[in-house]
């Protein structure tokens, strides 16, 4: 048992903090309720838009994201963990606001791409298109050592940002298949791994079969909710 | 957009409390983020166990239930839902300790009910052998005038409770087919609807396809997770 409490600053979207939850518990090894571990979810979906603020057309979201944490804060949690990757272009402002460590889903996520793909593959990373032009994977895994492609303009206006879209109005099945297109691009492209860097995207995934790539290619996945709530389950039982 | 804030009581257990805001969010019509509704999940697997309790064998959880509460008003929500039909064996009490509406699983189960099965037929309930002794849906029903059954003896000491205690340490797969098992077994005595009285049921009834029938008979199944989300739903956008 833990008493460590995790705190999920999510609603952002609401579906991608419910899986998230959903995720924690199922990689948790626990036998009895009481071996799980203790969270409180903030799942607050009226925080103002990040990409429409990233691009200065919308209100700013810093107000609400330090709302919630003050909240999950004054709740007793430990830590925090945030299952939106653009709400992470105000990392620093928030870590800077609190006391407690934030858990940082870029992080996880190049984590999990080590065991994923060798330094020096090409890697594919998808997401919102506020989190691709704030380069939250870009400039770390390039500097890493890995060769970074994103999906094309054409391919982020007309499968990913529509996927994305399309999860938040609860559409997970129709959202399955765009994804799958853009994955497949990458992989025409020469990308031997794909993060899906915006937490709407593995609920898309996993909402039917995998991709079907040309010449038989295979293609690893790094799932953002995935490495997110693997990390939080280390910081818990640690 | 609505800023009634829902609060949710859970970790009883933790995968039942993930699936209801899984569910909360899937049924609620939106098509953006903003649109959604505002939850905050207190979920505390460390609460003790209900039924071990009841049996006067086990600490008592509801200082640990009025934490949550607490912890819930504090964050400013202004009903509470609780994902755990055992837990209302403490209804009274925990509503007598708070201001807010805590919407009452069973009731809401009962509001489904009704279009699925007619007034005099005859209803299976299955839940944890705390809820049947406290007789949760037995009063009730057969006061609005279904004839209630329960699990045999034999059918809720080796399928139900494995069942659940499996959902509880994540084999989700597994639980299925006991469960099938149980269902087919009070259709066989007459039953037109299941209530699946433990949030862990409805995890593993859609783990796996529905359950085989004898004489090509059907079965309406209430699910207390997606019923309580509904009441839910109604409070939240009322």
């Amino acid at each position: 048992m833990t008493d460590r409490i995790l705190g999920v600053l999510g609603g952002m979207g609401p579906l991608a903090s419910a899986h998230f939850i959903t995720r924690l518990t199922l990689l948790t090894p626990a036998q009895i309720d009481q071996e799980h571990i203790p969270a409180i979810l903030w799942s607050d979906p009226r925080i103002p838009d990040r990409g429409t603020a990233m691009r200065g057309e919308g209100p700013d979201p810093l107000p609400a994201l330090l709302r919630g944490i003050d909240g999950l804060i004054a709740a007793g949690c430990g830590a925090i963990a945030i299952p939106c990757n653009t709400a992470h272009g105000w990392f620093e402002q928030m870590q800077a606001h609190c006391s407690v460590p934030i858990l940082h889903i870029a992080r996880a996520a190049t984590e999990e791409l080590r065991s994923k793909a060798p330094l020096g593959a090409i890697v594919g990373v998808l997401g919102t298109q506020a989190t691709l032009d704030m380069r939250l994977y870009q400039t770390s895994l390039t500097h890493a050592g890995w060769d970074v492609i994103t999906g094309s303009p054409q391919d982020m206006a007309e499968l990913v940002m529509p996927c994305i879209h399309m999860v938040k109005a609860n559409q997970v099945r129709e959202a399955h298949a765009p994804l799958m297109r853009a994955i497949a691009n990458l992989v025409a492209r020469g990308a031997q791994a794909v993060v899906l860097g915006c937490t709407e995207l593995p609920i898309a995934f996993q909402a039917g079969p995998m991709p079907s790539l040309a010449d038989g290619k295979q293609v690893q996945i790094v799932d953002t909710i995935d490495a997110l709530a693997r990390a939080s389950i280390s910081w818990a039982r640690n």
